[in-house]
């Protein structure tokens, strides 16, 4: 074969940056992923992630659904599946949504390859080119990557610490521009750790109804609340006109690839002719171990119970370690669930200057923040994951982020 | 809740078809996902899917792979994975692409969520709406839906039932239009169940290198052959021009969701960096499931060997069961693999019309040629599975198609 004298071996006749699509040509790398393959090294303390302690994965269980779909000879797990969902898993999902308040039913559900195929789809179906949408600033990585690769722009509110998402700047925005949808994290917030007031939750709703716009909530962490009481979804205060994310990323395991969307049915059946072209089906054997698991009386509220209780005193821990070894100059937000917490350096400090110096010689990592805005280069805040950290590596990591923070501080 | 004044219970006031995007709103579902939901009653024998045999799974290797992992506590399986897939799995693919005549490496290749997500990315990373791509007529409906999502036309080139796509006319083609890409299933067609003649597989790369156009070759069912000798692959013949896509669904099952794209590796970082906002990653779950099966000395061997003998065996079957049933006026084709073979009725006939008196009243499905076609809506040909169902579904259901097929005749 390699003599043949149509053999073209070595010449590279394509210019493939002169064939990407336009989307493509625009198309950037999430910060994350590439910060995350810096500090894989094995002295770093890593607290830049978004990872589930390893603690709380469920090995066992998910060996256990195995072995018994083994003996059942349950081949149906490892054939194609429909599109749609497995039905089993969607009434699970149904019946859960029904706790916060809305009479979901199958046909509402669409199983999808983790929450970011769900984003996705979103913005397959929803986005063209120089279309706008809404979202807080700082907001999700991931969706800022999902969305931008569509040509959207972002147009953002200021996310306050407390109180979450700038709600009320929102309809200024909308006199200006059409936007096509609101993007919120309505708990625990990532980034911010932040949740958004109850009040203000009831406020969005208002201001997407005054003006016939419908909203995205992406709620990966509602489960996850160590303090405090849960606070109403926006699903059900504008009911027809929400599409509400949720993942069993950090309930059951990332490595299931398995969220799910809620939304009124005509949304559900274009997303799924969507999904039929992107992927055909999530797969079988993931739906098929999740729905196992959440279909065993009472394990999923126990595994919450208890992630939530290893998650708490991570937290405790984190915030304990800032407040003894930080410099006063740098504060943080206090969540009270989810993985994150959310740190400043002074105004005009860059926070990706710290994360050089932090992890070439504090092997401490973080994220700094201009990973999480959509519309600029420099932040002066920054991303601390506890979830993923065992206690001790937490407080060694803090540790190392206050000597190499005072030592940024010293010079800058 | 559902008392306050902001509850929005029952109002939509969203009307989602006017937000849709441009290509949602263009967008079609397949006719093969609804023609399976359509067939699923018990009383139907369903020659329509592409679903590889009952028997073939691997449910008790997955289960042993799982075990593995679960005593040596590899929670690894069950966390996040980098974008661009496994190393152990990637390294096993690049060894095995070096059977092929190329020297891949690990970052050659990337693992995608089925091929059908390898059609998507490539879908998003070349295409944008108007652009232009060769394929043969009929072709895969999942390439057609992947592809016309994003906008772009197909044109189209005869599928010879003997020697597969007939590539000399591409050159005039190309005098015509700007093409993107040539889209080509080498190996037992999917739906034609035909294999590209090795002197057409010279031929095309030496159109595709004068006029500087790449080319993606889809090649699931390569392994399965049951007659005659293997032929060389494209990607050797036009290296650093070929994206070559290959599935685990034939191999090992479709409900792990597992192919892969052999590609240079410009392109497979580029592929990356879109996939992060896709998906994030295919599942650590499945891919570390293959890896360990694939990864077993001579298990992948000895599975395709039993797999390629169990559907010889039915494929012999249904060549006979048509031969003994089937009225004159029918022809297919005879495939040296795979898991079809391609009917045609007569010319001035609608396969549509068999199917529905098929289905209805005979009890028997198969899909109708007009899927498989990107610019027509009625075709007489039809394609017919054998590695489904068992040989005695088989024999039964020629039997039910040929009475359909003589009672269409008479009637038309």
């Amino acid at each position: 074969m390699s003599n043949t004298e149509l053999d073209l071996d070595g010449q590279e006749t394509t210019n493939w940056e002169d064939l990407f699509s336009q989307n493509a040509k625009e198309a950037q790398s999430s910060a994350i992923r590439e910060l995350l393959d810096l500090v894989a090294r094995p002295e770093i303390i890593s607290l830049a992630g978004g990872l589930p302690g390893r603690e709380t994965l469920p090995l066992s269980e998910t060996n256990k659904a195995l072995s018994h779909y083994a003996e059942e000879n349950k081949k149906k797990i490892l054939q194609y599946c429909s599109t749609d969902g497995l039905l089993k898993l969607r009434e699970y999902l149904a019946e859960k949504m029904k706790e916060y308040g809305i009479n979901a039913e199958p046909g509402n559900i669409l199983p999808t390859s983790g929450s970011q195929q769900a984003l996705d789809l979103i913005g397959k179906t929803f986005l063209d080119r120089a279309d706008t949408l809404i979202s807080s600033a700082p907001t999700y990585t991931g969706a800022i990557q999902a969305f931008k690769f569509f040509g959207a722009n972002f147009l953002t509110v200021n996310l306050d610490k407390e109180r979450g998402m700038e709600v009320e700047a929102i309809p200024d925005l909308l006199e200006q521009y059409n936007a096509k949808f609101i993007y919120v994290l309505p708990n625990f917030h990532n980034p911010a750790g932040v949740t958004l007031a109850k009040e203000r939750r009831f406020k969005l709703a208002q201001i997407a109804a005054d003006n016939g716009i419908f909203i995205v909530e992406d709620d990966p962490y509602g489960e996850l609340r160590y303090k405090g009481d849960n606070i109403t979804p926006i699903l059900p205060l504008h009911k027809e006109n929400v599409l509400y994310l949720s993942t069993f990323s950090k309930t059951l395991a990332p490595g299931l690839r398995l969220g799910w969307i809620t939304a009124p049915k005509k949304v559900i059946q274009k997303l799924i002719q969507v999904k039929q072209g992107t992927d055909l089906c999530t797969p079988a054997l993931t739906q098929s171990i999740a729905s196992y698991i959440c279909n065993k009386e009472g394990l999923m509220e126990k595994r919450i119970k208890k992630i939530s209780e290893i998650y708490q005193g991570k937290r405790e821990t984190i915030l304990s370690a800032l407040e003894e070894r930080m410099p006063k100059e740098i504060s943080w937000t206090t969540p009270k669930g989810g993985l994150f917490l959310w740190a400043s350096l002074p105004k005009d400090k860059d926070s990706k200057e710290l994360f050089d110096l932090a992890q070439e010689e504090y092997n401490v990592a973080f994220v700094y923040g201009s990973a999480f805005y959509p519309n600029k280069d420099v932040s002066n805040e920054f991303r601390l994951n506890f979830s993923y950290p065992s206690k001790d590596e937490i407080r060694e990591g803090i540790q190392r982020l206050a000597e190499a923070t005072k030592a940024y501080l010293n010079k800058n």
